[in-house]
């Protein structure tokens, strides 16, 4: 839809720029005053999503300063909107007439012509996976907002391609974000093996929420699964989602599906999380767990079909180096979205009840 | 979150109403003035999803009928918003004092009160699936305005438990809107099967939207994949979904993956459609194609061990009559939902391009 | 704008209704659960602003009983959407077929036309006083909500044509809600001779809310003055609205206009009220002060020159009694409309700063 | 409320900045794609409200210079957010530990207080007048998006103090954007007096919008005026707007007040425009009108009594040149609001009729 940059309704977070454009960045409006906050907050998430540092990343070097251009007075915030922006480097650097003539499968090329009747071609411009800067710099924010209240979210790389892990080892630290050695070490075969090939890979990355408390969310078309639904669906090459045993449980009978609840020394809390943290649409109290599926990189050197602007059907390789899988780079993109609705949400949910308006 | 009973932003939809209240509804504000529309409009829609039509529905008579309250004027839409009440018959005839006593697994009494501190707890309340009956009335409004561009929205059930479509047979029609005899017939006994045990089952339902032209869609956080991911997600029940080839897709390598595109007697077509009709966001030409995994019925008879409110430790078999699966019930709800995104979509995209405003 | 009929952000009113459908109403979304409500509330405020109850305002009976749908059990709203719903009667009584045929001079009949293309003619349809009933409604619940804050909101008519209060008597009760006896019989005298010569007359309503405390609003857009004057500059022929001095302060200097800070018992206070209780958008604890123009009702019987919709010059008398003045049954609205602007702004003012989010 | 710094639906404009951060500027969601823009467009418009151009305004230079930081390509826009920045400059220059230690009359230092608990006090931070340059290269897009279609935006000086113009000159030009020659010599004078004795004055801006077709607007709470007094009214130091005659007209009988229709060559068109061009919250094809009350300039060296933080009863001067009258430098920024507000409505009302969405 028209005016579709914004996302968030009491945590609103608003972003812009292309690929090459001067700069990216986005606008935060809601985030409560007296939050310490500067650019070192912003940087360890902005250097998880950056290009270069591993085998299975583009050796392009985005040097990504994130610069907080207001909202934050005596280093904290005014609850003001906190504006952040990232200057992008070299952006001249390339010639794109060749993008600019034809279409590349699995890109928005196509589907942006037809919208706007006209693109900014280069480096995918508003649909290139750069847009996803501005939103880790918003998530950096909103994590150290959760972090108040004791809310954590962690995202891994579940699996890529056919290799998943087979449980979380949080010994285990890898540059595919990967969480178990053994499939770690299939995977990245895996993937020099695709790079030989000029393929690409893809897989699923899953999100851990710890500490939300319950209560937090809405019955119907809000529902805190549907908003983070929403919100990672929303990351480019994302295909789909799933909360708790997901897909899995649609093939449960009720009796294997249901969490029991029991009271643990007077608190109530369930005996499986099959359900992943939400029910009805509502925080349970337990981790809200969910994951999503991100293609394989459109973006391959092996040759395609396709189409050009004039109309001939034609054969390419995109040229370049490209990322032959971005699921690492996109783990630290799914936490920031996580956790930017989780903010959005609890900040929303202050006056479900009359007692906290009359509190003030 | 708070306020959180409105869908859409140009094709806005409110909806209102509990399972025992004395009404639910619905309040469509945005549809454009001029569509020819009556209660008979509505009525096939809303028998969709009626119970009591087919051995694997409770036999509750939920005899809704709809009554449009404002925005039609001789026949027409006005422009105006339009109200649709449907009156809950009987509310009052049953008691409930047990169910208001302890938490029902997989349902959201727990998370209500935690959220609420005090809720309806008749038959769900708003949390109950009667909701989605205004949801179906919306649905087949949208769905009208929809077919008058040329837009057809059309869902059915893929799987139920492990038994799944090997195909679409149109010709096929059974009470479990599921394309495909063998598979039907095999889910029936399954369901038997299992309405012995006092348990429940779960399914997949498929959703497939033609004639959407390309471009409908936003690039960012508004793509047209996460809004339906996050409509689709707001129905009760629903714990995954996935566009196109979805999970699937995450396993592929992009030359597997990608989708050429080709020329066509002059039209950019592609020659798979792995995509689901979206790229970038934005919609492609193709059908538009998405599933959904809904858990099996949290309402079962046999034995369950839960918490009351006092905190004691108790077993429960849930009383009365509940659906063994509500997947069949549910596909005319996720069109509605699909309808609706789509229809919001469109009215939004009408100033894409410059020329658009000029021509008014 | 399309979808322009729901109001606020975080208690949101939606509203439908045509005056001769059948029926109007609201969906209140965001209300917090716990507060005792029942149409009891309701129907005072329905009947302020009914008609027949004064020489000055028209004799058709509109026997407004308001019906909540839903969001109430127990006696108390559930956090759930509200909806209220006021049946119209005997909307099918009358003759509209002449009405249907021209453009009513200060009546929205042509720019529905320009806009729709088609519209509900009868009674004016959409753009109908009866239109307000909703907001009424709305406003009650807003009201009793603010009323748990010990926040009070009170308008009354502040002058009828040329005359004016000279004080605010809050003994003097009449059928003009007119605070002080002279200027209420010297208006009542005005009146009279213009529904002789079939005229009408206008007004100015003032408003005065107490109790608020200070730091509600928001600086930039979202200003509580601008939301004030959004909210009743929304209600029909309003034309003008000013907070505190309004276009008085525009002519005084700095000096005279600034209202100087005072501690009173360790209480930051304003020795004046020239702002109307908002600085910076802000409130600032002291009385919040606004007024608003009425423009005298467009219904006259005189003739009148207009256009039919052939396009020929005509002259017409508007036929069946109308009020010679609304302003008085305009006090309700006028008040209603603030009620929800501030319940909107104070649910949605709970996260200024970090320590209320720490809190939960 | 939280999060209000985000204007329009559909051309939505989200501003950033405080008078003394890094910098301040704005970003625009829902801008069609094809528009031609560059800095150069809004450099006019900037200029227009830059302090140091006269004797009535402060030497301070801000050299606003507007960066586009994203959105235009090859010169045009390409429907993606446009991001403007507007770098302060020597922003560190200053000591304002004074005025963080007590609370200005008429501003909102005490306010923010009340509501963050804390505040940036440089220069008035979030509050300052600053935060109109953002606003006003927003309205600088609008206005060039409204030329397209042959929409016309134009405010001027109508009164400062007690001094009005009587008629617009078109050919007269002055510092206090003035269109009247008698006007500004006596107004002129006024000023000088007045900052002589270290006062203010306020005023009244008057602004006309031309070329609107018929049909803009919405019948309800989203009228065209009530959407245009939430614009001007969110303006600082704006404490009043009125609509058409407004004030004036609640003095009027319906006979004087109502606008005649007349066929003028086969168009529907008013004979008189007391309405100011817009009829039940719609457009009527009328030019139209609405006028502002703007404050004396809060900030006067004279003499005032305020509290200190400590809670002390103090006598302060303001120190540093401040404008005597803001009003000239406001005009800019009220065109600016109407610009916007005339934008959203019209992207949004591309859908009121069936027909357009057919024609797609």
């Amino acid at each position: 839809m028209a005016a579709g940059s914004t996302f968030g309704k009491n945590f609103r977070v608003t972003t812009f720029g292309e690929s090459h454009g001067a700069a990216l960045g986005c606008v935060i409006d809601g985030c409560p005053a007296g939050l310490y906050l500067s650019e070192d907050d912003l940087i360890p998430y902005m250097k998880r999503r950056r290009p270069g540092q591993s085998e299975f990343t583009t050796k392009r070097n985005e040097d990504d300063e994130p610069e907080i251009l207001s909202g934050v007075f005596d280093g904290r915030t005014t609850g003001t909107p906190i504006a952040i922006m990232i200057r992008n480097r070299d952006q001249h650097s390339k010639d794109y007439s060749e993008i600019a003539s034809y279409y590349r499968p699995g890109h928005a090329d196509y589907t942006f012509d037809e919208k706007f009747g006209f693109r900014d071609y280069r480096g995918g411009g508003r649909s290139s996976g750069r847009e996803t800067a501005a939103r880790v710099a918003a998530g950096a924010v909103a994590a150290k907002l959760l972090a108040e209240s004791g809310i954590r979210v962690r995202a891994y790389t579940r699996s890529i391609g056919p290799f998943e892990i087979s449980g979380y080892d949080a010994e285990e630290s890898n540059d595919l974000y990967m969480p178990d050695h053994e499939a770690y070490m299939k995977a990245s075969e895996y993937l020099r093996e695709l790079m030989e090939k000029r393929d690409s890979a893809g897989g699923v990355i899953e999100c851990i929420v710890s500490g939300v408390p319950a209560g937090i969310g809405d019955p119907v078309f809000d529902k805190l699964s549907a908003c983070l639904a929403y919100a990672v669906m929303s990351i480019g090459a994302v295909k789909g989602f799933e909360i708790g045993d997901g897909f899995e449980s649609a093939k449960r009978t009720g009796l294997e599906n249901n969490d029991a609840f029991i009271n643990e020394n007077g608190h109530v809390k369930k005996k499986t999380n099959h359900a992943g943290g939400i029910l009805g649409g509502i925080s349970d109290g337990s981790d809200i767990v969910f994951r999503c599926a991100v293609k394989p990189t459109a973006s391959i050197a092996a040759a395609q079909h396709t189409v050009n602007k004039a109309g001939d059907n034609i054969e390419i390789g995109i040229k370049g180096r490209h990322d032959p899988v971005i699921v690492p780079r996109a783990v630290v993109v799914v936490e920031a979205m996580a956790a930017i609705t989780i903010a959005d949400a609890i900040l929303s949910d202050s006056c479900d009840r009359l007692e906290a308006l009359r509190g003030r």
